[in-house]
């Protein structure tokens, strides 16, 4: 099985290691130098850390564990907004495919672990969901050309990149402020290693929502593929290891159901692609 | 006179520490416990650092140092888009005074410090300038009233919001690749401390391009105040010590000259407010 690299808090300590049948096996306190798992990356030696828990017991059993955001302090965090061609057509502009893709950055306290609630704020209830595939950077690079793209790719791992989408539109340019509330979205539920093309270029997305499908959908339709968005990305900023490219959702967000189906309290949404795992968060007030 | 609190890079190590009459006094090995200015900002000692420099010596002579950013190490930069009324207008789309501000995204990576080119890419030379002041913060803070507002304010810096004005207008939505590339803006020169509300309510902003006078006006004429900026952007993120929200830049930018006036290469623009100080910076070619 592919190897399941996590972050996670126990008794108010944060740890990484690797998620196993039956719990969590830490490693952080092996590797005191590599503070968090960005630095692991950092140093092309997430093999290493997969080869020293290999076969270890279990150190933190299931329950006794919450999921942190898996690289919890990444420089930088881009999403590709717009990226699936119905989606595109869903903004009724008439426009045809753009040019250039859609590009927003989220802090990463906008963003829970797996298995935590995504909360939703008294100011505004249209919270909705967006399934993705994250790509974390593990070579940084600038300019690096489409061809070599996959050999910056260090891991893998999902994304719910939940929206508040009446504050997307506040503004006349930009969708931060409906894009950043704190905790609204999900990253997880681990990283797992990117060693295979077909990892994105065979991958599927699903969304669930209390079991429902919404989204489902192939990222070899995307009109912007991961090898052109690191391309793009990095001719005009450096990718440094651990930061993390969303790479756009497909089309069946809540907002365009009719009336919408925005998620409340008690929902349960969940992203899965085959290989990678499920990344699951159910729903809360504020 | 105010002190002037630096980051600086001499010898290949980063130092921060004041800005005095002939040089500057590194101050940060005194304080290992506090690695950057935005350790040194979370533990509220601003004004400590000052009395630790006053009347010591000169550590390194002008000319031996370079300027970083002031806070190298910030956990988020937010830019404040069309935030003086000619702005608005000079968009000619026949809107009034939005309801809300437009927000957007900086990486640290595309600033450089005072004193160091702004860098003109090969891609494209619509490079553009932006005078504006930045809000460090010191105490963080959720949901921050307007009124006080400036009781979360550390200091105040100076920013050039360098923009690759082409690429602002790639995407269907947001300026994210326009305003991100690496180095083409700057930070600086120093953090001032923020003791009293004139600091704001009373600055005037003047850019200048070699010598010549592009933008002037005061920040009283802002549509969306520093105390509102703050109270917005509060409702959504929580606000961190060392946070950066570069408030707005008035009309003027070289975009909105017939022909337009972009950057070149030997060109120095300098963003000056009376008490912070003057931005310089000249512009190379990648």
């Amino acid at each position: 099985m592919t190897a399941r690299i996590a972050t996670v808090e126990a008794a108010g300590r944060q740890h990484y290691g690797l998620v196993v049948e039956g719990g969590f096996v830490a490693l952080s306190d092996d590797f005191p130098h590599w503070p968090t798992l960005k630095a692991v990356i950092e140093a092309g030696a997430l093999g290493e850390l997969v080869a020293a828990g290999t076969g270890r017991a279990v150190t933190h059993r299931e329950g006794d564990f919450t999921y942190a955001i898996p690289v919890p302090d990444p420089g930088k965090i881009l999403c590709v907004g717009v990226n699936f061609p119905d989606r595109n057509a869903e903004y009724k502009d008439g426009s045809a495919q753009p040019k250039y893709m859609s590009l927003f950055p989220r802090f990463a306290s906008s963003f829970t672990g797996h298995g935590q609630p995504l909360v939703r704020p008294p100011e505004n209830h249209t919270l909705d969901y967006e399934g993705e595939v994250v790509v974390v950077i593990g070579r940084g690079g600038r300019r690096i050309a489409a061809e070599d793209a996959y050999d910056h790719i260090a891991a893998l791992t999902l994304c719910n990149e939940g929206t508040i989408r009446d504050w997307v539109r506040h503004a006349k340019f930009n969708v931060t402020q409906g894009k950043n509330w704190d905790r609204s979205g999900a990253i997880g539920p681990w990283l797992v290693p990117f060693e295979d093309s077909a990892q994105l270029d065979e991958a599927r997305i699903v969304t669930r929502v209390n079991g429902e499908v919404r989204q489902d959908d192939v990222l070899s339709r995307m009109m912007f593929p991961v090898r052109e968005e690191i391309a793009y990305i990095s001719t005009f900023t450096t990718l440094e290891p651990g930061d993390m490219i969303v790479t756009g959702t497909p089309t069946g967000a809540g907002a365009r159901f009719d009336p919408p189906k925005y998620l409340k309290p008690g929902d349960v949404v969940e992203v899965e692609v085959a290989g990678i795992g499920v990344l699951s968060n159910g729903v809360v007030d504020e």
